[in-house]
């Protein structure tokens, strides 16, 4: 895991260099009239899906569904997709039902993109076009660089389907804060060590850091065993606050934009409950009630800061399992491809 | 919270009752051709809306997608939505984000439905039709008529808008097996008894019975203050997975249908990790695995499931809480409006 993590930086830039011929490759399946998305996917990869559903939807301007597969598996169900494109996003390409999914969207009248990394999988011959994520192997149970790979390849494929006059993804100073917050894990390092015995954990963020809330969740849990669910503080708030005590640490993540408050207004009342505090944040400051500090270089922009913001969280997660005896690499018996069909 | 509970048979009769003029009123704002819908609401209100995901793409047959409110309330994302319908949801109508959401959606070319109970509440007012919940006031911080309310208001929306030849609900045996489910709590209470030293939960369900899988999680939340969180079973298995130990309770809300054999697959990896697995389910054999099984009566129908399970749920959360201490009407300091913007 800690192989795959340090080789972030790299799989990422490879990826953004080949930009131009993945953006011809999905301008080629690109409906007439673009009317949406349908996002296919589970684990991770339905994390990286969910950072998807916010960037095309604010780069295309179309409504973006995750896809229910029980709905086409179990239930025969052909939804009318004429002028919708489909995204599958899997890791292996091999998850059974993620393939099948896709294959009924496209007989629903879907054009078809396959993120993954394996150009032979069964997915990539489902679908139309691939963009062949070129993470190489990943070994380790815990998806790392194969998830930020997937996050750069909806980025690429938001770029290439964008209206007019939206404002172009700054890469360079994205991959230099990726790089550097590979670097350095130190304030991750003095976290894990911090929240070693923890029981149980929230993880707060929104927008385009809700995903990296939820996908934080599932590092944590894999390498640790413990429940933590992610939230975005509005839905936090509507109830499931009501697990916040003294026994609980908050993970709140937080850029500097227009929802900088709402997670500050969520961990302060997740402080006001007595949680722990741990901000994960570019401006340390931004949240104020923070017991514990976790900084994150500056720089990425906020569309592009998920790929900065979950190394931290996996960083968090290799120390927490370092640090707790588990093996981060093949974690409470579970295996790196999940066959559900 | 027990009186509303009592009242959910009569509650929901009544809104059946009001169907044709509802399935009119929906007429009205039906795009000529339906391209989609997008749904919007928190809380319970948005496991409503889940069911509602699910439900009114097997029923009309085009894609549904959860509304991302901070898109809209932050970014200033205005989607083109010709041809969709939105689709609001809120117990009071007075959540602003819900109302200002679907003023945004409006002004992208939606067309709109508020399901409600206040029909001049801001919700309402941003909307071309209402679908008048009439359930009362509901005073009890976890919401439970209401959400019946807004699972019936979705069935009833679905068969408004249903492609030709799609099956008609079969209300009859639906309301007899709510009335049921409700006058005889004995089971719940039994389980609550077993569980009320419990340190967290997990639920599980599929499609239909998904959302009340997640609901079920938040009123256990709300009533005991324990981490309780929902999965459907193949996102379990994608790593989620690894939380199950000994000191898990898992809850499997499991209907005779297509996913079943899903449900049992998850309650048997959870089983084997040693988790405690109590079967929610009209044929208990259906979860085998089970230690705990609280019956549910028969004949409601896969679609119309939730209408009944959940009530085993709401009974569960209010013995929990009431074994425990809790005030379930008011429990930890939760406010019934919550007032995110």
């Amino acid at each position: 895991m800690a192989a795959e993590i340090a080789e972030q930086p790299a799989v990422v830039a490879d990826l953004v260099r080949r930009g131009a011929e993945i953006a011809a490759a999905v301008d080629g399946v690109r409906p007439p009239a673009l009317r949406g998305f349908v996002l296919v996917a589970r684990g991770s990869s339905d994390h990286a899906a969910l950072y998807g559903r916010y960037l095309l939807e604010h780069a295309a301007g179309v409504p973006v569904a995750l896809a229910a597969p029980s709905l086409h598996t179990r239930y025969g169900v052909v939804p009318d997709l004429d002028g919708c494109l489909a995204v599958g996003v899997s890791q292996s390409g091999r998850t059974p039902e993620v393939a099948a999914t896709m294959e009924v969207l496209r007989a629903g009248g879907a054009r078809t993109v396959a993120i993954c990394n394996d150009v032979t999988s069964p997915l990539a011959e489902v679908s139309e076009v691939v963009v062949p994520l070129g993470a190489g192997e990943e070994r380790a149970v815990p998806a790392t660089k194969t998830f930020t790979a997937q996050i750069a390849a909806f980025a690429l494929v938001a770029q290439a389907l964008a209206r007019p006059g939206w404002a172009p993804l700054r890469w360079s100073p994205a991959l230099d804060a990726l790089a550097a917050v590979v670097a350095d894990d130190t304030d991750a390092r003095a976290a894990a060590a911090d929240l070693v015995d923890a029981h149980r954990f929230v993880q707060v963020g929104r927008s385009f850091l809700y995903p990296v809330a939820v996908e934080a969740g599932l590092k944590i849990s894999e390498t640790t065993g413990l429940m933590a669910t992610g939230y975005s503080p509005h839905d936090l708030l509507h109830g499931p606050i009501a697990v916040a005590n003294p026994r609980v640490h908050a993970l709140c993540f937080s850029s500097p934009g227009p929802v900088a408050d709402d997670v500050a207004a969520a961990a302060a009342a997740l402080a006001g409950r007595g949680a722990r505090i741990v901000a994960i944040a570019e401006r340390p400051g931004d949240v104020a009630v923070a017991d514990v500090v976790v900084g994150v270089p500056a720089g990425a922009g906020e569309l592009l800061a998920p790929l900065v913001y979950i190394v931290r969280a996996q960083q968090l997660a290799l120390h927490l399992a370092l640090g707790r005896g588990v093996d981060p690499d093949r974690p409470f018996g579970l295996t790196k491809v999940t066959q559900t069909v």
